[in-house]
């Protein structure tokens, strides 16, 4: 079967291997597109990314990440939005489809998330710009309710899309089923998405029953709850088609095992759950 | 200062008294209302839970919890069902403002969210004439999406008032700051709630950055990034003014602290931070 549907994020196999290991790993196994993260770029140096995902012939469908607009000072959320163009040179640099935006979560000592919000709406506003002169779409990803205080405060596609209304041309969103899966619009709301053309990205992985830690226990498609194939028609219906990208965050479990069983049960388990 | 506007939801003290004791205990530190829970009621029995109230005087501001209905097949549905009965019937025997819905998570092996919440609307509609006829008012809590797979599918404001408005005159809603703080439409549906006299209860505790646990680390008010007084002020607006019930579950700390210590901070921070 074809794996042409199927993209590695590579935060899935940060564990075990570079970026350039990766790249080679996917391409043993089949797979075509990858999606690194900046520290694991920076690791190795952009250049060397850059051949090895040119060498390798590579579609990166989206660079991971940008955003962490809010910050406690006007220094502080300068220095953001200036790594931010960073981000959008590396991206172009490394071929992305898009860069994709975590907002960021609550300034340190803030209680206050409206002011947040704000502060990634400006923040957006700002580097768009830039993002739009380089080609580089900017697809922001509302993460789960439970990363609002320290990692996010977008956290319903409705509100990210209202953030793409709010901007115009040139944002997205990204949609991955462990953020989303559990939202009583999300239906309304892919579709909304669709209707806009604003589906950039869609990331997949599994709910775990029981999820032991906020970031890193997610779980590998078909060990969850999510209805991963019922996911993807919404989001095929929605008009997008693009590959599914696997981002699996898993400290006790998948980053503990041999990247290439990780890929292999990721092949089929795209295969078996996702289609 | 006056402490009629605070409650204490006994699982905030579970671990060091059953609920003869707990009674006893808010009274001496001047505590006058509680909600006690249908195991911590079971295990020292009704008849001795309703006599300690009376012979303390407390109000009972809810009773945790109905609710948990869906189930894989019919007569699990039915068993869910009729243990509502029941604990409507505890309710009442209690005194209680109301009683605390929490719906339940998905069937073992079910990924369909989708059918798991039109379980809990028809488990609903199927106890509300009882409940009506009892005169105990059924307050619907949203619990936090981290919650949808094994706990609650009803992980909004907006959906839990959209339950109320199909299933009309009789039922409410729980506002808990832990589990609806980070929604981006929180003032909205806080508004709306109160709009049509649908607020019952309102529960308090604060998130923890990090937090370590997706149940049992919630943090003692001020201890996290809830802006609990601005969420007061917004309740209040909305017009309710009853108690705000503390309601920690807190494996790791509270849990294992003196219980008079637990107490005497839940007191110093609602007046610290709460009002």
């Amino acid at each position: 079967m074809s794996l042409d549907g199927l993209s590695i994020n590579l935060a899935t196999i940060r564990a075990q291997w570079n970026v350039r290991e990766a790249v080679e790993a996917c391409r043993r196994h089949g797979i075509g597109a990858v999606d690194p993260w900046r520290d694991q770029v920076a690791a190795i140096g952009l250049d060397t990314c850059v051949r090895a995902i040119k060498d390798n012939g590579m579609r990166v469908t989206g660079y991971c990440r940008g955003g962490m607009f809010p910050a406690a000072d006007a220094a502080g959320r300068q220095a953001a939005i200036d790594d931010n163009y960073r981000a959008i040179d590396e991206a172009v640099a490394l071929g992305a489809e898009c860069l994709v935006i975590v907002a960021g979560g609550l300034p340190s000592g803030s209680r206050d998330i409206a002011a947040a919000r704000q502060m990634v709406a400006e923040g957006l506003a700002a580097i768009l710009p830039y993002a739009r002169s380089a080609n580089m779409p900017l697809a922001i990803e509302p993460l789960h309710p439970m990363t609002a205080a320290d990692r996010c405060v977008v956290n319903t596609l409705a509100q990210a899309l209202d953030l793409c209304d709010q901007l115009g041309d040139g944002v997205g969103v990204t949609i991955d089923t462990y953020h989303v899966w559990w939202d009583p619009d999300l239906a309304n709301q892919i579709a909304r998405a669709g209707e806009d053309g604003r589906i950039l990205a869609h990331h997949i992985c599994d709910w775990l029953v029981p999820t032991r830690d906020l970031v890193t226990d997610r779980g590998m498609m078909g060990d969850g709850v999510i209805d991963l194939s019922g996911f993807r028609r919404m989001i095929e219906a929605a008009g997008f088609f693009g590959p599914q990208e696997v981002e699996i965050f898993s400290a006790e479990n998948w980053w503990k095992r041999p990247g290439d069983e990780v890929l292999r049960t990721c092949i089929a388990r795209y295969e078996a759950c996702c289609r």
